[in-house]
């Protein structure tokens, strides 16, 4: 499904756009559109961390946001397996764009403090390069508009106050917070 | 890019659901998963209006959603033409799903008020019909939720009383509302 919804996206050139990483790098197609002059920001690179968000995806993040809600609560979901795959090939390509975000933001912070990131590389300090891209005023601040978009939007907007929410909202922010091994 | 998602979701049986209308018949494969034994509620008919859903959503709902936004504002769009494309695919399925809806409250209402349709379809009262089946009191009730709605999922939550939304939420509505000719 993800495959072939990636071999179908490919042909309006979603994967030329440098936000974007597929999952299936074999099912592209040439697209019908014609390619767009995009900025070339991100040193020459092949960094992508799409099956290791696929395994835990599988493994960790939908145990933790929807165990709760349709084992236990609602029975058996047979019924809602086609509509959980297509909801989970959307829910892969957004989680997989926001990370690979990462690369710009760590570009950013590359050239802004060349220097500093150069030193860090020679020596291969890793523990020092994680902690010069981190912010944490600012992940703290990204994860609270997280809560906030996961609650307002699994919500029913008629009856906010009394609505429990359609999602496990702290399984939602744990996605993006929580190193999985 | 509509055909071919259509293609793509029938194998996770989407067009076996009662609820759930092809643009393109031709397009459909095999499920790839079992089928499911949905109530057979509504009585045997072809009723698929997506074709005239489709005109007028070129013809009308996208110029007066969109236009503001998009042309003036924003100058050329030409680089969302890829994610509008796979935007309007979604857009329209759930119009379709909404509009479709209206089979099963025309079913519920001939069985609570058999004798009252029977007599309105034999006279041919394709008026009195539309009167009989059309409760403006849950209407508007709907209309205002799904301005609700629009407003809610289209503002930044962070920020929502100073935010002008990304959407013309009249717009919405009407696409629910007015008859297009």
């Amino acid at each position: 499904m993800l495959r072939e919804q990636e071999r179908l996206h490919s042909l309006v050139r979603r994967y030329q756009s440098p936000d974007e990483y597929p999952f299936f790098t074999d099912a592209l197609q040439k697209p019908i559109l014609q390619p767009l002059n995009y900025p070339k920001i991100l040193y020459e690179n092949d960094v992508n961390v799409n099956k290791k968000l696929k395994e835990s995806y599988i493994q960790y993040v939908l145990p933790a946001a929807c165990a709760k809600f349709d084992r236990e609560e609602r029975g058996d979901a047979q019924e809602n397996y086609g509509s959980a795959a297509v909801c989970d090939v959307n829910c892969l390509q957004a989680l997989s764009r926001r990370i690979h975000f990462g690369k710009f933001v760590a570009e950013a912070k590359f050239r802004k403090e060349t220097e500093r990131f150069v030193a860090l590389i020679k020596a291969e300090d890793r523990k020092g390069i994680d902690e010069a891209i981190t912010d944490s005023k600012v992940e703290k601040k990204v994860l609270e508009r997280l809560r906030l978009k996961a609650k307002t939007y699994g919500t029913d907007p008629d009856n906010a106050s009394q609505d429990p929410g359609k999602i496990n909202v702290d399984a939602v922010v744990a996605m993006y917070k929580v190193f999985y091994p």
